[in-house]
């Protein structure tokens, strides 16, 4: 499926109108729990493409604050139950994609992406994610089409922590993993003790504390935050010495640097990485827009 | 003309694009002076499907503070007279919808639909309220709609009040028994004391504090809460046994569920309600989509 | 080229879909990162009258706020390198279209106009301004357009300086005088003294501290509030009777009267000049739609 995706999207890469029509009639709602700025470009500019008419709606934290809990005494301060908004949506919708990061403090209903699900189980409808609480499918598809574009043989990819100043959510990184052994490159995964990853997600790649060790010979470094697992949510230590600089790559000539954005420049990566030859940062990000469209296309072709 | 709307939605919700054409090259502003989920995807989707492009703004009190006064020195935290923001809008659109809830503290400017006016009379378009101070028409539309597509004769109509923790408007209450009243339904409007909606709006139904005696052979039962008119805006009492239960409609076995969503669950209407074979409570949402769309066709074709 | 930009205005007042294919497959992205009504509202109306598919995003300093400093080290509150954002979004989009109000402290980078030209900069696509710190384009050039309706030949144009309450940027006093000069107009400017504007904008109008004596057989009188550049972004003294009134007209009878919007009425101008027949304001505010229709069809055609 993966390849079948990547190949899609490199196709309306080269022809983004390709199939201007497949969604005509069609609605996507594109819900936002949480801030976005290229997911909410990119998924319109996907729908556009296709046909389809995108509406977007933010149901934040203070304008519309979601129930969660089954059988929950709604008397405080969540205005609508997530059943209930999530069939309207279905109604409303052929398609729903939602953004809805985790809490970062309930571990339990965060592994289980149960907001994602909740969407999904009550909207009855195809919906997509634009980023749950553990998974970022759509950055990942995304990130594969870049690598793809380089078309080199069984990658070294390396996923590298990088240091942060808040607690970050594990979706982009366990994306990753997920996807990078899914097409088959050869992963390396570097942190510092602690951080270690949910096992779920990285079955099958390398991993080390040894950062310097992890880079040799890398041909692709992504570089990400994120909080620990184990002591859920929690910042461990700062360790800046992790943050990437181009003297960490002496013994990866051909490393190219991959992130999801946005970055926070001169402590997760530095400026002279991000502004050098290495960066494909851009490139990941223009792939946005062709990931979702795949995906949608797929879906359209499904839901027919 | 109820009956023609209803008429026109049921049309517009067997074939969404029997019009697609209807408003190409027309305008409809939405502005919203307070939060929306349902009104904002369901009117933009009924304009859409007419062909119309929708516009949606965000007025609320922090971003854009309205001042309503007339004459009024605007040397305080108001940035735009209400007068020259609609009659820009009204340059801009060729329809406007616009939703202003009431203060709930300023009585006289409510019950007259101050804000409303101001748009009506300022903008020099038609302008459709997506809830006002005292109504709330397109809820009450896609209600009589789904009345209407249970095919009942002379259904009775129960209009309940409901317990909340918060001061409720007065619009949905108000507009529903204005048009069940209209449409010829048998309306009964249970509440307790204290509770007793603007009279303007409930004239031939039968009143009464008895919920019980109320709900007995009920067809349907529009659950709602609302803040006391007379001492107006205010909770009077709590009254938690009001809230809808199975139990309640033990002489009701044909009884229908109807609330206009957002609803409190286990606060308003218990759990077992909303997710139980009574509940309508989706396909009025659906039907707000026809109920707009009926109402902007109209539109259209008097603006030509 | 103003007068190309008129005459283009004009043509598509009379004919708003003349060009609806012209912006076919283009895509204008339109960001806010502060508040907007009109500006908000025209521009995406004039995207659509040409064909463009307009897409809106408010990056605002809570939800999405922009480092602007190049090298930082970003450990504090901004999420994103302006340089990653502007590169991003010169990906997504064929035109870009930015609001960025000045700080009214930083005197170098708002008379820089920095963050403009850091999006101009690392955008890569052709950037229309919305408003920076120190002009607003399409609001003159909407000036000029409505200025230009009246068909006067050399028109005594006055700008006068009006109180407000709060410190107002420079750019729509800015601009106006650089338009109102650069179309050949007769332009006075009128303001306590402490309140003259950057000399690099008003070279060649007639400036005084006697309003009264400005006012004298005024063909257009633009009322517009500013804080003082000297003492960068100060309120210096609130100078109550500046606010204009009819009785300050009295020797100048056929002045029309004209505002931006949004205006603080009874503040800086009076309820009966902006009720009255000498207002231009809502006509002003209608061009706006078509300032941005030319300038944005000038740059399809540009880009081809």
């Amino acid at each position: 499926m993966a390849q079948k995706l990547i190949a899609s999207a490199l196709h309306y890469k080269q022809n983004p109108h390709a199939d201007a029509l497949l969604g005509k009639g069609k609605r996507i709602g594109c819900i936002f729990l949480n801030p976005s700025l290229r997911t909410r470009a990119s998924t319109q500019i996907a729908a556009l493409n296709l046909g389809m008419e995108p509406i977007v709606m933010n149901m934040d934290k203070e304008g519309w604050a979601l129930e969660m809990r089954s059988g929950a005494v709604m008397n405080t301060n969540t205005v609508e139950h997530i059943k209930d908004a999530a069939a309207v949506l279905g109604t409303y919708f052929d398609v729903l994609a939602i953004r809805a990061f985790p809490s970062l403090t309930q571990k339990e209903e965060d592994v289980t992406d149960f907001v994602l699900h909740q969407f999904i189980r009550y909207a009855g409808i195809p919906v997509v994610s634009l980023e749950s609480a553990t998974r970022h499918p759509l950055q990942s598809l995304a990130d594969m089409i870049t690598i793809q574009e380089h078309a080199l043989k069984k990658p070294k990819v390396v996923l590298t922590w990088a240091p942060h100043i808040k607690a970050i959510p594990h979706a982009v990184a366990n994306s990753f993993a997920e996807w990078a052994l899914g097409c088959g490159h050869d992963l390396t995964i570097a942190h510092p003790e602690g951080y270690a990853l949910d096992a779920a997600f990285t079955q099958g790649a390398t991993i080390t504390h040894n950062q310097a060790e992890a880079l040799e010979g890398a041909d692709f470094v992504y570089v990400k935050n994120w909080s620990s697992f184990n002591d859920y949510g929690k910042i461990l230590g700062s360790y800046p010495d992790w943050m990437l600089r181009e003297k960490h790559l002496a013994q990866a000539p051909q490393a190219k640097i991959m992130h999801c954005l946005p970055v926070r420049r001169n402590v997760e990566l530095s400026d002279e990485l991000l502004d050098g030859p290495r960066a494909r940062v851009q490139q990941q990000a223009e792939n946005r827009i062709y990931a979702a469209q795949a995906v949608l296309a797929e879906i359209l072709r499904e839901i027919g």
